[in-house]
């Protein structure tokens, strides 16, 4: 349970491209931070918790990440679903690719 | 030009998290296939490229990701956005996530 579908389905690691293990540990680091409530989903203070442990580099090029966070809703109760996450992940993938 | 402004900034990878480095692996995919045109938009044959060579595993879990590039105009000249690219790749990730 909350771990990424083709991780468990293939025999060995080899299977997946460089490029699907690296969107596989995007996939895992989600479920590894939902631990509150349905794993299926983060709160904005888990959601907050990753970025701070997990993305201290990429988070300096999204200055209104922690904004974005607090409206999210309650700290820690709002649900913040896959979908969300990634979109946030790409917000600030996208900020740090143009500032070059 | 094309890679990831943090990989260019940091002098040492271990500066990078884990969850950070998959992320900047899934940023230069986008610029290595982005070859055609614009360095900064991917057209919908680049993308198809993309998709077979780098993610044969993770398409197998977008029934419809054919059919979604097919949509996205011009097959040399419709011009992908990375968010777009971002966006797609989510989808694909929510699906293999979802089905377990």
């Amino acid at each position: 349970m909350g771990q990424c579908h083709c991780h468990k389905k293939r025999k060995d690691s080899q299977e997946l491209t460089d490029v699907e293990r690296a969107i596989e540990i995007v996939i895992n680091n989600f479920h590894r931070y939902a631990v509150k409530g349905r794993k299926e989903c983060l709160t904005p203070n888990e959601l907050r918790e990753l970025v701070v442990q997990q993305l201290p580099q990429l988070s300096q090029h999204v200055c209104s990440l922690d904004e974005k966070i607090e409206c999210l809703g309650d700290p820690d109760e709002a649900k913040l679903e896959f979908g969300e996450y990634w979109a946030i992940i790409g917000e600030a993938a996208k900020g740090c690719r143009v500032k070059k």
